[in-house]
């Protein structure tokens, strides 16, 4: 860790006054300065998504007045709020590390891709900044975080020494308190599975179907290096995502095509 | 291509009464049975954004009646859209192909993250359909697709004969029409670039604060694999996407950190 106090720029998907992100922020006040920008409403399952269409609002927030953190809730998407602080809160600071979360709930294996607590670590590391997701795999809005807490410390920590990889957010998720004891933290890859959905077709008063959707998640990787593995056995698991989707293995595949 | 008439699932962001859905199926009714559902609104930037709290519309829509195509519109996201059309429009019925697009505007680089034209593409390859998103790099809303048409069909084509590699959609941008000609088809990696924001600030009639956010696209990417570099050259990109975010490389030097 540099000499100077890390400033720490902390977001999440839950909103400002989720009991998740008031978690990572008294855990991250041990660590260096803390400035929140955070949505002001539920921004679950945004994936990556940024507000292209309409004005953004940007207010000073009491969320964390007690605290005594500089706070802003924000009428965007979690990668929205991640942009406005680089670019107009922060302005010419550099964050030297950017936490998202705790999320309400898993974001392992492909839950990834919907996440929007990790778009904003993936929005951060876009921007060269380190940045980590912690998800807690308990999507209770009540949810206990506490066990969860000296690791989240940890591995923040230990980001904050090491640095980290070049175009890389690390993906944390942590599994839900139970009388079993946490085992540890493992890096690991993402899991191959889906969601299988299914949607309830309701009928409204007026007699117009609407459809809620409901998912089931579907495992199909054995692998004893997954996120899902570690996660089933009581670790913490830690995969380090990249923001290039590129399918380098599948280009000369295709470049065999009559294109 | 099998003997039988192919089932093709089309879906957009740009919503269904956009000139780029039209176009796109009018190109795929020449090569099968032809399926919409689009959202009933524009959902650019809505990235791999799903809706988890609220229920959702899915209404037989007639913008394609003329064209004898069954067609639905949606309230939701991109990717509500293609979970709908395979858990509830098509039901047992399995596409052998989802075209995404062609998105008004470019997808192209790192704005696949913020993508809804193709998180359609790879919400569909996660359901394990050949799947393609088309772009064309012209925001214009009476943008002129012709020039892109004979491509659009020609990749098509080659990926109902070839089918696709395995959990990858390809992300296909296509230069703007001009007066050159496009000199054909590049298979590309994704360029690393970012979006540099600027915020402009305004004031409200009440005083109160907004933000219009507006980004120059920078591209530190000088290789000559890219798909900037292929647009540049007024060649059509195509990127292999790929939805594991592991970034395995980075793995081992995690595996060092004292976690």
């Amino acid at each position: 860790m540099s000499k100077k106090t890390p400033l720490i720029l902390v977001s999440n998907d839950d909103g400002i006054t989720s009991r998740g992100i008031r978690a990572l922020v008294e855990t991250m006040m041990e660590l260096g300065e803390v400035v929140v920008v955070a949505p002001n409403s539920p921004q679950s399952g945004m994936g990556h998504a940024i507000t292209v269409g309409e004005a953004l609002r940007l207010d000073p927030s009491i969320a964390f007045e007690d605290e005594g953190i500089t706070a802003y809730e924000c009428s965007g998407t979690p990668a929205d709020c991640v942009k406005l602080a680089k670019h107009h809160v922060l302005r010419d600071r550099r964050p030297d590390l950017v936490v998202s979360g705790i999320n309400h709930g898993s974001n392992s294996s492909v839950s990834v891709l919907y996440s929007g607590t990790m778009s904003a670590a993936i929005e951060a590391a876009l921007e060269g900044f380190p940045a980590i997701g912690f998800s807690l795999c308990d999507y209770s809005p009540t949810a206990d975080f506490s066990h969860a807490l000296p690791f989240v410390r940890k591995i923040a920590l230990q980001v904050l020494e090491n640095g980290m990889p070049k175009d890389v957010a690390l993906n944390v998720n942590i599994p839900i308190r139970s009388e079993r004891a946490i085992k540890g933290i493992k890096i690991c890859r993402q899991a191959k599975a889906t969601w299988t959905e299914v949607f309830d077709q309701r009928k409204d008063p007026h007699g117009r179907d609407y459809y809620w959707m409901a998912g089931n998640f579907v495992n199909f990787d054995k692998g004893e290096d997954t996120d899902e593995w570690a996660l089933s056995q009581n670790y913490i698991s830690v995969v380090p995502c990249t923001f290039d989707l590129t399918a380098h293995h599948s280009i000369s595949a295709l470049a065999s095509w009559e294109l």
